[in-house]
């Protein structure tokens, strides 16, 4: 297999792709084409391996941003974060690392690890955890597959880093969202330190070219000034939930989150009827006229109307004419241990999750 | 110099005394007593050592319980949590560690290193950072001298351990108060890992021998039948500030602290006055008819009226007579540094502090 390279034009479409993914979460797509840019620029570009790329025995781990994505716009990471973070976990463990990967899919957190592997000269893996973003660390097919989230190590931008070594995944969740919120509401995070072999037998693999496959789609079709939407629902295998305009938004940072709700007034087809989206970071569910259409697991994506551009929670506003769109989840996340860590109930919605069909 | 063992008999005068020194915070006498009684009779009794028995080069670190007391007399500590931020701060810093010392004087913050002492077999200095209890972890004479909480490790009861390395020991107390939330409102910390000619530099000498000469003396004048009051004033170079009834008591756990007023009724010479102290873990200000009599740093301390034992914040109660009594702080708090890090203004009081007189 030929070496695969991220450069500053794959990353761009893999930012934009990997926001469509991240169902509102994970980080705006403009703000990680920004951090990844300046580090491939400074340091070079980036080796991609696909997972039977990885030795089994070989030592990898996780980079995220941790947070409120609300905060993190107000305060760009510079990148310093990330490598104390990363020098924090390689000297707790005493492993040699020999490639990062991304825990989730999203438009800031896709590109984490590339910033660092520009940093560090380490490959990425075409992998993740979740096929998608969640709001909590232990949301990942890892913790569904028994593997500890611990040592995590968090850094801040002001200096300060911590390891947190937690009996469970949900224990560095709650110490590490605490710790975040006193840190300033985002840090940059290294864990799920694993050696190959669990890595390839837990994760989601090649959502990384998936990521990149979506993002190029969705800039060709703006340069040809297509209508994107009924051709992206092609290629994501996703199912047109609503076009609407934002009518109302309840958006705070609470609890290391965003949370809130967005509700949104039809137009096109859609007029006359209403529609809801609730969020915690990521989309969580979405109604129509009071009818339950999709919930977590599944995808939730909100889709500029006249562009296809992925509209992530924290960029929402009051006006913009959007798609909702639905997606299938990794069948991972169908599981009763998947349901149980990112259902609906998990999130405080008395619902029972219903699979998405398209 | 003979060799100093502390066994079981010291012990309780070391922690009743270190409950006087405490200013209502520092833990219960009796907790801290049962919590080291049950660690010299399972392991042994553990050696005391003046100051300047400490060598030069020999590393040693703070062992403490943070928190809010009221919630740690709900879970007592086993022994295994201090065990276990010993070992995380020993691993992190890969430090031969020599010998121990308690962060500050107090019921069960003066037995906490004692504790360990039994289980690890190594020494106690007789030396500590206040010289008193203090609520924060910046809020030691090593901090006024320029020095570092950081690493410090943390442990809770159920197995969860961090290192935190803030770049300021106040991002250590903001990070790890804000985790110590997460984990149930108590756990053990070690911090302050500094080699011997730094610790005596910087710490307040003998104080573990001080709160001994006092517990002895609170626990002789009990056996003779006699006020202890008047005589411990005169150990203690105190001044008697009230004697009243609690009359209200206003305690919340809020912020990782246990924190309120208490409103006294004033009894014999004071009858038809009224007193009133404010706390944040510790005693932090004294009222009486609405006259500031005494504010940290200087030290504010209730003992009760008829055995002279004192009465932490977590165990005053309506009804309770007690004497009010204030001691002066060592003069390290007396400078600008020291008032600006501990003063009234620190903790919110619009009021200058005024050295207390006696």
């Amino acid at each position: 297999m030929a070496v695969r390279i991220i450069d500053t034009h794959n990353l761009e479409n893999i930012a934009m792709g990997a926001a469509v993914l991240g169902t509102g979460g994970g980080g705006d797509p403009y703000v990680g084409k920004l951090m990844a840019m300046a580090a491939i620029e400074k340091y070079g570009p980036v080796t991609l391996l696909s997972p039977d790329e990885v030795g089994d025995d070989d030592w990898t781990v996780a980079a995220s941003m941790m947070g409120a994505p609300s905060v993190m716009i107000e305060k760009i990471p510079s990148g310093t974060e990330v490598i104390r973070a990363f020098e924090a976990i390689r000297d707790y463990s005493q492993k040699e690392i020999k490639a990062l990967y991304p825990i989730e899919v999203g438009g800031v957190n896709s590109v984490v690890p590339i910033v660092l592997g520009a940093m560090t000269g380490l490959p990425i893996v075409d992998i993740d955890g979740m096929g998608r973003a969640f709001p909590e660390a232990q949301m990942v097919t890892f913790h569904l597959a028994g593997k500890q989230s611990a040592p995590m190590s968090i850094a801040d931008e002001k200096g300060n880093t911590l390891i947190v070594n937690g009996t469970e995944s949900i224990w560095n969740e709650r110490i590490g969202r605490a710790a975040l919120i006193a840190m300033g509401g985002s840090v940059m995070t290294c864990d799920y330190l694993m050696q190959g072999r669990d890595l390839k037998a837990s994760g989601i693999h090649n959502t990384l070219t998936l990521a990149e496959n979506i993002g190029e789609k969705v800039h060709s079709l703006r340069r040809q000034n297509q209508n994107p939407i009924t051709a992206l629902l092609d290629v994501l295998g996703g199912k047109l939930l609503f076009e609407g305009k934002i009518s109302n938004l309840l958006r705070r940072n609470t609890g290391g989150f965003t949370k809130g709700e967005a509700y949104f007034d039809g137009i096109n087809s859609y007029q006359g009827k209403r529609a809801m989206i609730g969020f915690q970071n990521e989309f969580l569910v979405a109604k129509v006229d009071d009818e339950i259409v999709t919930t977590t697991p599944d995808l939730i994506t909100a889709l500029d109307l006249e562009t296809g551009f992925p509209i992530t929670t924290e960029v929402l506003r009051y006006g913009s004419r959007v798609a909702l769109i639905a997606i299938p989840c990794d069948p991972k996340w169908r599981t009763e241990k998947g349901i149980q860590v990112a259902g609906p109930r998990y999130f405080g919605y008395d619902i029972d999750y219903t699979p998405l069909s398209v």
